[in-house]
This record gives C-alpha cells, structure tokens and sequence, in this order.
C-alpha cells in the first residue's frame, strides 16, 4: 500500500492542493482554486464601503471554501483513497492574520464588525500599520529590546504586532472584542484540528513557531516580548500576550493535531489523520528544495525572492531579517532573508515598455555583462536585505539616448543578482557560512538567463529544486512528519526530506569565467550606488517625502 | 520699394533659407531642403567603406547643391525680384569643419583623398575625437593655458582642433595636403564670396569671431592657443595657425565679401551684394528672437539647449562653455552655455516606450510637481554646461512597480529645467547677472507643460521669440547689417534686431507659486544626485569604464 500526505499551499490569490507519495515524492494530483474574493483591496464585500490605498484584505470562509474545493479535486485527479493519505501539511502566506472570538469566529464574519475593516484578515501586503511599525521600532530601539538584534534592527510594517497596534489605534472595538489574535496559517489548522468554527477551542490552538519567530518577534526562550514593552507601546496593550495571543507552540512538522470529522467532510479526507503546525510558504521551500543539511541557501524566486537557510550558527546581523531556532527545520537556526521586488520588478518594465518577457530576454542574453553600461537599483517596492528600508526605491543609472528596453531590462536583471550577492556577503561577514545554492519558485524554469547572471555574480554553481511546486511539496513533507515514524518509517526530517524531494541532476548553472571578472567590477559599483547613508538613498528618501507632502 | 534679406540656416540634416523683409521682419518665403547625403555615419558614399561607430561626416557638395536649390525656391515663393535683396546671412552648425587646397576644393573631393574618412567634412556631432581632446586638455592644463579658463576650464570633443589633431594622429597625409582648415560655415561664405572652388583665393578668406572664438580658442586680444602650445601638442602642428589657418576675423553682421556672378546665379541672387561673416547657428537665435540687449538669456530650445547671453561683463567660472568677445553681438561679451540632450531625450524617452509626445504630455500635465517622486538626471548625452563631462550619463531615481512613462516623461523635463537652473546660478555666482528669459526653437510651441516647467524652476517669467525661425531670421538680420547703413538705414545692430523681430506679446510664463516652493526643495536633491565627485557622476563614469572594456 502507498501511502500519501496532502500539501496545502495558500498564496496571495489562490491555494493549491497536492497530492503527494511519502516513499517517492511522486504527486499524483495538484489542484489550485482561486479565491472567491481574490484580494480585497478597494471595498468590503456586504458595503462596499471602500479601502484606503495601501490596505489589502482577504475573506477567511474563501480559504476554507477553496481549500475544501482544491484538496476534493486533487484526491479524486489522484485516485487516492482517503484512507492511504497519513497527514496534512500547511503552508500560508505571512503575516496574513485575523482577530477571532475564542470559538474560532473571525470577527469579520460577526454582523456588528462587517463594515470595520480593522476586523477583516489583513494579508501580508496590507501596508496600512506603517506609523504603527515606526512607533514599534522607535520603542524598542529607545527600550534596548533584545530581540531587536534577530530582526536586523527593524520590524517591518508587514508584521504582526504593527498590524495588531494599527485595529488598536483605529477600531479600539475590535481590539477589545478580539479573543485571539492570530496568523491565517495558525487559524486553518485550528479550523483542522478543532472546528470548523464556531465550534473550536482554544485549548487546542496551535501556533506555528515559524510564524511567531518571524513576523511576531517570538523566541522559545523568552517567548514574546514583554508586558512592558507592550505597555510602553500603549497602555492598553500590556496584556495582548496572556490575554489574547494564547495557544501551544510547536515547529512545523511537529503534529498540531488531527483532523476533526467535519473538516474531513470538507475537504475528503480521513478524520483523525494528523495535520501538520503551519510554516510561512516561502520556508516550506526549503524542504520542499529537498534540502535538509545547514548552509545551502533556497532562493525562492518570484514577484518576490525569500533566501532561507538553515544553519548550526546563530549570528545575529544588522539587515538580516529574521534569526529563528527551529524556524524552518527543527535542531537548526532558520535564517530569512528577501528582496522585495524581483519578478515584479521585472513585470513592471514589460508592462511600462509593453513589451513581452520574451522578446525582452532574447534581447538581453544578447547583451554582454553589464548591459551596455545600464545599472540598475532594484528596490522598486523598497528595500528588505539588507537595509529594511521601505522608502528607499528603483533606480537607472547610465541611461544615454541609444538605451533599450533589453538593456533596462537585463540591467534590472544584473541588479537583483547584485542585491544577491549583497545578502550573501552579509551573512557570511556575520560568520555564517553560505556553501551551496538551489534555487526554486516560478522564475527559475522562466530564465535561463536571470539563472545564469546569478550564477555569474555570485561565482556559486546553483542547483534547481526538481519540483516547480516546492512550497506545496514542503507542506506535504511536513504532513509526512507530522505522521509520525511509526507510520511512515523516517525517524530523521531528512530522510523524509530527501526521499519527497531533491535537486534537478540534469541542470545546474556554472560561473563563467569571463562573465564573473566583470560583474566584479560592476558590483563595486552597484555597492557605491546603493550605500544607505550616501546621497543616492539618502535622495530617495527625500523625494518621497517632498512629493508625498505635495501629492 | 521693400528690401530683403536672405538667411541661410545650414541644420544637421538640412539647410533652410528665409526672405525677410528688412524693414518688419515680414518673411514671405522660407523653403527646407534636405542634404542629398545627410549625415554620413555609416559609410563613406564613393566606396562604401563602413565608418567607426563615432563618426558623422558630410558631403560639402550638398551644402551647395542644397542652398541653391531652397534659396532659388524661396525667391520663387517670395515673388520679389533679386534687386530687392540687399543682403545675405550665413548660419551653419559648429563645429563642422573641413580640410581644403588654397582653391577652397574639400579633400575629401580629390580622388587621392576619397576614401579616406579624415578628409572629409566633420560634423558638429562626429565624436571621433575623443583622445585628442583629452591630450588638448592635458596639455593645456599643465602648460597653465590662458585661454582655458575662458571655456571653463575644458575643450570639448566637438571642437576645432581635436578634430585637426585627430586627423594629425590618423592620416597625417590628409592634414599635411591641407592648406586651409576651416568651419564650415565660413567655408560658405567663401564659396559665396571668393569662389566657389576650385577659384576661391585665401586672400578673400574671411573666418568669423563667432565660431573661431567659441570652438578654436581663437580672442581678438591675443589670436589662437600659441605655436609652444602646438608644438607640445603635437611636432608637427607647431605651425597649424601660420600655415593652415589663414584668413582675415570678422564678427557676424560685418561684411565678408560680395556675392560673385557664378554664386548670384546659384542662388538666384544679385551678384555684388555683401554677405555677413557666418555666425554658429544657435547664436544667430539671439538677433533672431529680438534680444539687442544685455543680460537676456535666449533659450533655443531643441534636440539640445543652447542658452546664449550677451553681458557687459567677463567672468570667467568652471564650467561656462565659452566667454568671446563681440561672439554674438558686437561691443559685448558673449556667453555660450548647453545641456547637451533635451529634446532629443524626451524622443528617445516616447521612442522607447513606443507612446507619443501628445499622449505622454498630457498625462505628464495631470502630474504635481515632482512627478509622483520620480526624478531623472538629464545627461542622456553627457553633461554639457557646468560639468563638461561626456563620460557622464542619464539617470532615473525614484522608480516604484507604480511608476508610469507619464512619471518619467516629465521627470526628464524637469530634470532639464534643474539642469537650466544650476547654468543661471552658475552664472549669476560667478558675478554675471542674468535679468530676462527668452525662449526660440522648436519646442516651446510644442511643450507648454516644458515652458511652465521652466518658469516654476527658475521662478522667473519666460517670454517667447515671436518667430518659429529665430535662427534664420537672425541670420537674414546678419544679413542686413552687411548691407550697411546707407542701404538699410539702421547705424546699430538694436536698431536691425527691433524692427525685425521681436517677442511674442500674448503669451509670457509666470511662475506658479505653490509649484515653486516644492521644485525649490526637488532642486536640492537634483544638485545632490548631480555632484561631480559624488557615487552617482563617479559610478556612471566608471560603469562606462568598464563596459566599454568589456564589450
């Protein structure tokens, strides 16, 4: 008998369900279903009262009614019966977080809280806490908080207590009224394990110590950070931590509990299997990379690049967004770094030049290291590593009346691999040893071309993750460990590691000799340009607050 | 009876030729006509012999062909009878220049010469030149050259005798046949006067103040750079100004000579009336948008910007172009600056996106200023007046995944209107006062949103040349100061300049309040991002460096 785990990997827009063997990683069956209410960015769905420009919202009973919709699908496309699959892995976008009554109920859902959109899920994008991330910081910094050091320096305006402070500042009534607050991931696994709502307890919530190292400045030990931080932040935060953020800690992989029998009629599985604690999606990768040993780097390439690494040393970085034991994987320090803009970057000049990415590539593979004298700063949505600077934005440089599309494009191109190599001298100047490369995600397969610039600007072989759906393979891994050894025969995450998943044997992009000496040169330059106290960024700064103060 | 003046305005592509009423400036005719060769910058015509990358050359036959093809057609159009023009100006770009025997025959017509790229015309933009003026720079600058500073300190590549010593350097044959070297303009007035070849006689050779001053060094006080200075230079051009640069000075508006029988009749001309030493073309915009006056700064706004000023006052500062005494108008000092890429980067910008001026203009104009936090810099061919740095390069900062060709689109206009701002404040600190604003040339009446730019930057009112053809007109002024006092009537230049052109009375640019207080704070970070030794001039000079090597 085969036996299966089911992966579940909720994006921006859509989740997708996979079907996986725990022997081969072979995956019979994958099924994305978009949401009902995709992103909700312009106006409340029973208002249609409309947003504020940065916020971006999503609907909690469409993860429930798409996960249901996907997971019925792929099993009947896999021809599996309920009965093989051993466990449930979820993978969730972060920080995506909601408040809830102790019975699971977002309060969204609630009659009285429908029109605040304080009360809503607030996906990872929503960029309405900004003030509420510089109090934080301001605070923590003039208060010396220890944990600041894992974060870099800075919290960003994407996690979890900017987005907490900010429904307190605006919507003290859904604050108050909160019972719970926590991550979308936490949430659908408590909605596995223990409801559907409004039916869970809070007994058996579980909260992902990925989730809580990352975004809400969780450490095992000494947990979140304390009263009188939050006292100091605002006098009626001091008890968010015993009051509302309750729930046991375990690591991905470790189980959260099993499978209710209502949220097995959802999605057509078998009650009592166990679901796996919730990771951050972009950290499923690294597993799903079937990379299980320290020091090997997973680019999780996108509109966005994550850089998660698992290593035996806790180095704590300026820049460096996030240091957490057993982050990713257990028994390792979990390192993640991003750049914020990289697919995106890449979207928006096709859109501006309205041209297409192929054209586009063709062009620039012609081209020679270098663009033709084009450099680019890639920080069109600001600046994650190392920087953690929000204001700072895109740059050409070396533009003369003969520039073309193809350059710019390359050039942006060139510039993410630069902002690359930057995050890897980072870590490795902090003492953490950075040895092997595998990339994953949807660019990869996209470009051969941004591969091998890569590979180039780094001097590094880079290895390609064999899955194109690394992240949705990772939550299946996780549903596999989360099985147990007495079930499924691993007694090690890297044996299941490497039996689910593993690296392309067929591709693996290689420096150029030639092409490396170059962008030697360039990335002295691309470093002078991007100093954060030098006048470039200093004057990007500055024009953002002279046109937004004039807008 | 009326009386008419005839201005020639030899353009890159094209000469156009005006008839103007030298009593109201009334112009009946103007015709353009097209070289039959154009820029030569791909190819010689009589071999087919491919030209580097650099070079633009031209055919000294088109000029000929074409001027008395559109001098013959605009009389035609103007219906008046030959006798009634009085005089005839010459306007030429600069510095295009050529080798020529003592008969006024081009080398480049000689057989033995033919295919060989030196020998032939040299236009204003042919950069082929570029180590040659740096050796003239060096040179100049450790010999402590007097003259330097009257060009800020630098010769520029597109001068006089970077191009003679680029010949020197790569076919010394062409320079040593050579027994006159010449600016094309003054080229013309010859074959007007003396010839045309192969009967033109160096005794009639007249050279103007105007181009001689501006782009080879040449004063009244003291002539050209000295024989040491050539001899350093070079051995062999120790004597290049007693053996190749005969010819008698005269400054625009005096006459060079007489039209001969066999000119008359290629033009359709009366023989015997006088021609104007020639003028550069865009110093002709001054008479030609009625500026007699001192401290006026006529804009002649196009692919590039030159901005002349005639003063009482010689201040020689880092960085102004040129200083020359009676250079545009005679009893002054006239002052040369230039932004090197105007127009001609906004076509590269609406060439690139594939939009049109129309479209992007009038998105632009919905813009505040500042352009939704977008800034460019403006060199997109360099940095003409104040930094004289070619190696220099455009830029734009500010960039987000929201940034639209509209945002960069009047970035780069903006960015022009700080480059103008930084040449008056350069100008102004150096103790030369700038009180008036008068804009010509094709893109005022294309741009409003350009002309309002403008007058918010540099918080002053604009006014506008009332004659699209300033350039012609102000050679046909030329004109008629040749034809002197008893003809004409006028006894002073101001006299000829008001009765024949003037500015427009019903449209003038006022500063907008609001806008310039926030362009005041935008000027600041433009004068940031533009600091010569600054990252940003350092990186593009570098990236330069090292993709040209690599390429």
């Amino acid at each position: 008998m085969s036996r299966y785990s089911v992966g579940f990997d909720f994006g921006t827009d859509s989740v997708r369900v996979v079907v996986v063997n725990v022997r081969t990683g072979h995956m019979p069956a994958q099924v994305v279903e978009p949401y009902a209410h995709g992103v909700i960015d312009r106006a409340l769905p029973a208002s249609g009262q409309t947003l504020p420009r940065d916020y971006a919202l999503q609907h909690p009973q469409d993860w429930l009614d798409s996960a249901g919709g996907a997971c019925r699908a792929a099993m009947n496309e896999a021809h599996v019966p309920a009965a093989d699959v051993v466990g449930v892995g979820v993978a969730f976008t972060s920080c995506t977080m909601l408040p809830c009554l102790a019975d699971g109920t977002p309060l969204c859902l609630l009659e009285r809280f429908k029109n605040e959109p304080h009360a809503w899920p607030k996906l990872w994008k929503h960029h309405g806490a900004k003030a509420e991330a510089d109090r934080i910081n301001q605070v923590a910094r003039e208060r010396k908080e220890p944990w600041l050091a894992r974060y870099g320096g800075t919290i960003g305006l994407e996690w979890f207590f900017p987005k907490v402070l900010e429904t307190l500042n605006h919507e003290p009534g859904v604050y108050d009224t909160a019972d719970v607050w926590l991550e979308a991931g936490d949430w659908f696994v408590w909605q596995l394990t223990s409801g559907p709502f409004p039916d869970c307890s809070t007994t058996k919530l579980v909260r992902s110590t990925c989730q809580a190292g990352y975004k809400a400045q969780w450490n095992a030990q000494s947990g979140y950070p304390s009263r009188e931080f939050f006292t100091a932040l605002h006098p009626k935060m001091g008890d968010v931590v015993e009051k509302k953020m309750c729930g046991a800690m375990k690591s991905p992989g470790a189980s959260a509990g099993t499978l209710t029998e209502r949220a097995a009629e959802l999605l057509g599985l078998r009650a009592g299997i166990p679901v796996s604690a919730a990771i951050i999606d972009a950290h499923a990768g690294v597993p799903g990379a079937g990379v299980a040993s320290p020091s090997t780097m997973v680019l999780v390439l996108g509109t966005s690049v994550c850089h998660m690494m698992n290593s035996r040393i806790e180095q704590l970085a300026p820049g460096i967004a996030g240091v957490v034991e057993d982050g990713i994987l257990p028994g390792y320090y979990g390192y993640e770094t991003g750049q914020a803009s990289v697919g995106d970057a890449f979207a928006w000049l096709v859109d501006t030049f309205n041209l297409s990415h192929d054209v586009l590539s063709r062009e620039a593979a012609k081209l020679p290291p270098g663009s033709g004298g084009v450099m680019a700063l890639d920080w069109l949505n600001g600046c994650r590593t190392p920087l953690m600077d929000g204001n700072l934005s895109g740059a050409f440089v070396g533009i003369t009346l003969s520039t073309t599309p193809a350059q710019m494009y390359r050039a942006l191109i060139e510039a993410t691999a630069f902002g690359l190599r930057w995050i890897v001298e980072t870590l490795q100047q902090a003492g953490v040893p950075v040895r092997r490369f595998v990339a994953s995600g949807g660019l990869p397969a996209k470009s051969p071309l941004l591969m091998q610039i890569y590979a180039d600007v780094l001097n590094e072989r880079i290895a390609l993750a064999e899955s194109d759906q690394s992240v949705s393979l990772g939550a299946a891994i996780l549903g596999c460990l989360a099985a147990g050894e007495q079930v499924t025969g691993y007694a090690q995450a890297s044996q299941a590691i490497h039996a689910m998943a593993r690296q392309r044997e067929d591709l693996l992009y290689r420096p150029d000799l030639q092409s490396r000496k170059v962008y030697d040169e360039l990335y002295k330059v691309y470093r002078t340009l991007a100093e954060s106290s030098g006048p470039l960024a200093t004057s990007m700064r500055r024009l953002r607050e002279v046109t937004t103060k004039s807008a």
